[in-house]
């Protein structure tokens, strides 16, 4: 089943301890479609500015993901972000941010895209979020992503969105800030009293929880030696996640439990290079296998 | 098989952000021993003060715990610990520390200790536990803790100790002070090559990280909403892992998983209270059904 995602398209320049890259091709809606598409069709919505390379647009519909939904502003300029990984790569600063076109952007869906059964609401305002999800009513499974600054300044409106919701995906800080409890196990409870059906924690290189309504489990993730650049991480876990689940076109626990894994195993992929570089050197193939390793790893 | 620990018996003080509790039983082998006891038949070395309640060694003994090889110091005073946990309860400060009689421990192993097939080198000084090693020299497997004060100060005869050992087990940032890596898994990978054939990485709620020959994997932590006093968890995991390893006389790939697993789950338990409190209201069951919780958990 086809799955839409709205988000930001970015050009990010990274600093490692390592290596420096600049303007490469980023944004929370890219390193989701891309990550999905190993599993299914995929439509972006986003925006751009007059300086984004269309070679980066070529290489997505390569790919097969539909940028009818990506507006390309005349005389903008595409969002940017600049940032730096401390030695440890868990830790980073955000040393420039330019919010440009992705400032004043209005979600707007094309036709073909409002028909998706599966919607992705990457990180965004929660009044574009809601924006959006009016725009795609027949949607079966609709998940977004927040982060502090909206938790912080549109709390109402984020309350609003997680009544509307069937799934949250946020990180291990931004939960503690939406319920004030350190307690990760409880936090991931009490989001899901706020409205959605599961929610699901990441906790960057420790893995993954999730909570639903029966069960809460935890999935380490997958131990890679070669960490380059954390950046997309968690929009790659969530594009493997939503893309999984879409390919099956079922969402019950089973099949969600899977998803994480996937989700997951293509994460670990993406942190191996800057930018879309590793996903797009490997193939389904590759995910499946690593998915052997993370099975046999988690039985005894 | 019996085990045989040695390590610090203490008189611990901690403070959480709901309650303080002064002068419980604590210490690395003491939490150890009554974890390890869940599996095997267990002997314990350590020194205490004129101070040390007798109740403490009754309910060790009660508990089928061997402490002849518990030294009391006349005129002596137990080692005593006083820690404060932040809000998110991974973080402590400590507020006091007096070695007092620890200060000059000479770990001295009764006879009966001496032929263990199982031992445990607890945290504490590099030259003590090759001491300690020395008058158990046909121990079949050896296993040793070691902490950030000793990486510092006692590496070389650390260096020593980890050529004469099978496994240390250790926390994250004890692993990345050790190699001066940021990455956990070169890091345990990097500490093997220093001589045990294999290391835990412990990394507290997020679970643990095993390095052998073959295989490296990650279990997660048993995801608890009550945590109320992490003091001893380590010890705890490290006590579960090697009970179950001297129940079975065994420490085979499957065997060792199987233990790390059930090292975890005796640690999910000890934190749900305060110093033993929570260990002792549970059986052998309990770990048993908690187990059968945590496959299902991994299972996809």
């Amino acid at each position: 089943m086809p799955l839409c995602v709205v988000g930001s398209v970015a050009l990010d320049s990274v600093e490692t301890p390592s290596e420096t890259r600049d303007n490469v091709l980023g944004g929370s809606a890219v390193y989701f479609s891309y990550a999905a598409s190993f599993f299914t069709s995929v439509r972006l919505a986003g925006v751009v500015g007059e300086d984004w390379p269309s070679r980066n647009t070529e290489m997505l519909i390569a790919r097969g993901i539909d940028t009818a939904g990506l507006q390309v502003i005349e005389g903008g300029k595409t969002f940017r972000w600049r940032g730096k990984y401390m030695r440890d790569m868990n830790q980073r600063e955000t040393l420039d941010l330019q919010l440009n076109v992705l400032g004043d952007f209005e979600p707007i869906l094309p036709e073909e895209y409002q028909h998706c059964r599966y919607l992705f609401l990457a990180n965004g305002s929660p009044e574009h979020q809601l924006k959006t999800l009016d725009q795609c009513q027949g949607a079966k499974l609709v998940v977004a992503d927040t982060m502090d600054h909206y938790i912080r300044s549109e709390r109402e409106a984020l309350m609003d969105l997680l009544k509307r919701i069937d799934g949250l995906v946020l990180n291990d800080s931004e939960a503690k800030l939406l319920t004030d409890d350190d307690n990760l196990v409880r936090a991931g409870n009490a989001i899901r009293l706020m409205g959605p059906k599961f929610v699901v924690i990441k906790k960057g290189e420790h893995g993954a929880i999730f909570f639903g309504e029966n069960e809460t489990y935890v999935l380490p993730a997958f131990p890679t030696p070669d960490v380059v650049d954390p950046t997309g991480a968690g929009d790659s876990f969530a594009g493997g996640m939503m893309g999984y689940l879409a390919e099956k076109d079922c969402h019950n626990p089973k099949t969600l439990k899977e998803a994480l894994a996937y989700g997951t195993l293509t994460a670990s992929f993406t942190v191996e290079d800057f930018s879309l570089d590793r996903l797009q050197a490997i193939g389904r193939k590759d995910l499946d296998r690593r998915m052997e390793e993370y099975r046999k790893m988690l039985s005894f």
